[in-house]
Formats: structure tokens, C-alpha cells, sequence
């Protein structure tokens, strides 16, 4: 298959699953989307299982993409713009359907090896790519020195993966998702005002 | 309906969910679970969504205690109690099938008004649990008198919902996870020791 059907294919998956969620979705829904026949994609994906794995293969892709995309005059300036990113919400975010859609996809985690490896590669980049701004930042002198950036890194992940689900869940505000976790920058990362006098 | 009617449908729901996942779930699996019939199942639910609703009151009530249940000598001691209950894994904890289920049922959240509804009561109800404790931790001088109380009760809700979530999607360690929100609960709440000389 050359690139052009792969990612037309693919694009036509990413609409799909945002009108039909990720449990309904038949690959008649995804060819509809496309000017591919249901049969011709099943003869590059065999399963829906193969088809997701690719579909997040090539997320994947946009992901790293858009984050090593971000850049800062500093790492605690990056940390920041990468949050703006991360949480974005309304016109600069991904939809709501689309965010559903991936809080279905996890779900198949347990029951889906292909799905699981491929998820676990966006939490590993993300946990490495904050764990090495957060380093970064430790090194200039811009975090404090007792910051421990495996845990900090755990913290962060951990919190975005959380903000993503209570957003879905529970329609929790975004925004005050974003200055909580900003919060934790600002306050625990940063080195802090003595508050001692002598 | 009588209570044990009501108890014997919605044990029945949860021993189904955790054999076949939410999506796939039929009235009939449920009925399975039961001596009751798909048909008078019907009779007291009349949509999936009406039996999820009341599934989610039920396991709140069981959630509520649970939590209310957790003691401790002092709110801080409190506080690490509940995340070995909130954050148990293995034998302690619900198994696997049942958080997939419950991942599953979040991304129900956006298109199901009743069972958002149930959702945001338990994300609502750990916050304002969370909040009170810190609050009375700050209280007794326990914890840091600089603590925002809302910042550190939002901060534990989303690490908790981040931590579940990874446990499902990518097989996290829930050991880990509940050591790096301990960790938060202990460098960033706890008073913490000068580091000046004078």
C-alpha cells in the first residue's frame, strides 16, 4: 500500500470514529468516509484490531511531531507551552469526540496487545520528553535542585493523563484543569521565595 | 421494586459488566447473572441507560462508605489511608475487568445526561472528601500553611482519575502510581524542612 491510501485511509478513520465513536464503528462507517471500498480496506487490515494499531501508529506520528514542535526560551517556558498544548481545549483542541473516542480506545488496553503497545508508546514519550525538559530545567538552575525529575515527570504524566479523562467524564473545565496542573509548575517546580527570617 | 430485587439485578450487572465489558453487554448477560429474566429486568429498566443510571447510584453508595469508612489518627494519616484504598492493586483492589468497565463507562459520559450525572457525584464527592481532610490537616498544622486547599484537593483528584486511567490503558503499575501520589501527599503537603542557614 503506498502512503496516499494508507493515510487516506487513515484520515478516514480519524472522521469516522469522531461520528461514531469507537465500540459502533463498522469499517463501513470508514470507508464511507473515504473514496476506498469496504473490501479494499479490508484487504490492507485484516482486523479492526491491525486497522487501530495502524490508525495509532499514525497518531503517533502527529503526537511527537506536535510535541517536539514546541518550543521555549527555557525549559520551564517549553514545560509551559507544552501544557498549552497538552490541555488545550474549545477552537485549539482536539473535540470532544475525539477525546471520547481515545477514552474508548484505552478501555480496550487490557484486551488488545496491538492497542496497548501503541498506547504505551505516547505515555513513554511523554513521560520522557518531561523528563528531560524537567532535567533540563534542574541543570539551569530554573527548577529547584531538590526536585526529583523521575517523579515530577510521574506527577505531570499522571495529572494530563487525568485532566484528559475528568474532561470526558465528567465535562470537568479544561481550562481549570490546565491552571491546576500550571499550578504545579509554578509552585513545586520552581524554586521557592525563603519564607525565614533571620 | 423491593431492595432485593433491586441489590440482586445490580450484583448481577456488576458480575456482567466484568465478564463482557460495557459496550458488548446485553440485557440478556445480565439476566444470566440473576435468577430474573431478561423480561422483568425490562420491566424495571427500560433502556441500557436507565440500568446504568441505577448501577451508578448503587456503587456510589458502596463508594461513599467505603471512603467515610477510611480512619486514621490525624488527617494526614487519614489521607494516606485513603489512597492505599483508592490506589490498591492486586487482591485489595478491584479487578482489571472492573476498571476496563468503568473506563468504558466514562467515555459514556459526553452522550448519557444520567449516567454524566452519577459520574460527576463520585469525582465531586472525592474532591470535597480530599478538600475537608486537607483542610483540617492545614488546621492542625500537619500540613504546610501555605497550601492552597482547593489546588492540592484538585491536584489528587486528577493524579487519582490520571492513575486509574494509565493502570487500564497501559498496564501501569498501580504500585508505582500510588507511591508517586504518596510522594505529592509528602514533599509537596508536609511542612517542609529549611534548607537555610542563618
Amino acid at each position: 500500500m503506498d502512503d496516499d491510501t494508507a493515510n487516506e485511509i487513515l484520515d478516514g478513520t480519524y472522521r469516522a470514529l469522531c461520528k461514531h465513536g469507537y465500540a459502533e464503528l463498522t469499517l463501513q462507517d470508514i470507508a464511507d468516509e473515504t473514496d476506498k471500498s469496504k473490501a479494499s480496506i479490508h484487504y490492507y487490515y485484516d482486523t479492526k484490531e491491525d486497522l487501530f494499531t495502524a490508525f495509532l501508529e499514525f497518531l503517533y506520528g502527529r503526537y511527537t511531531d506536535k510535541v517536539t514542535g514546541v518550543t521555549g526560551a527555557s525549559p520551564q517556558a517549553r514545560l509551559l507551552s507544552l501544557l498549552d498544548v497538552l490541555l488545550a481545549d474549545g477552537e485549539d483542541g482536539p473535540d470532544t469526540e475525539f477525546r471520547t473516542a481515545m477514552l474508548e480506545i484505552r478501555a480496550q488496553g487490557p484486551y488488545n496487545d496491538g492497542i496497548r503497545e501503541q498506547l504505551t508508546k505516547f505515555d513513554e514519550f511523554l513521560y520522557e520528553e518531561l523528563h528531560s525538559i524537567i532535567e533540563a530545567g534542574i541543570e539551569r538552575e530554573e527548577f529547584n535542585e531538590h526536585v526529583d525529575p523521575d517523579l515530577a515527570a510521574e506527577f505531570l504524566t499522571t495529572m494530563i493523563s487525568g485532566a484528559h479523562t475528568r474532561r470526558v467524564a465528567v465535562d470537568y473545565s479544561m481550562d481549570r484543569l490546565h491552571e491546576t496542573v500550571r499550578a504545579y509548575v509554578e509552585q513545586h517546580l520552581s524554586p521557592e521565595p525563603l519564607e525565614v527570617s533571620c
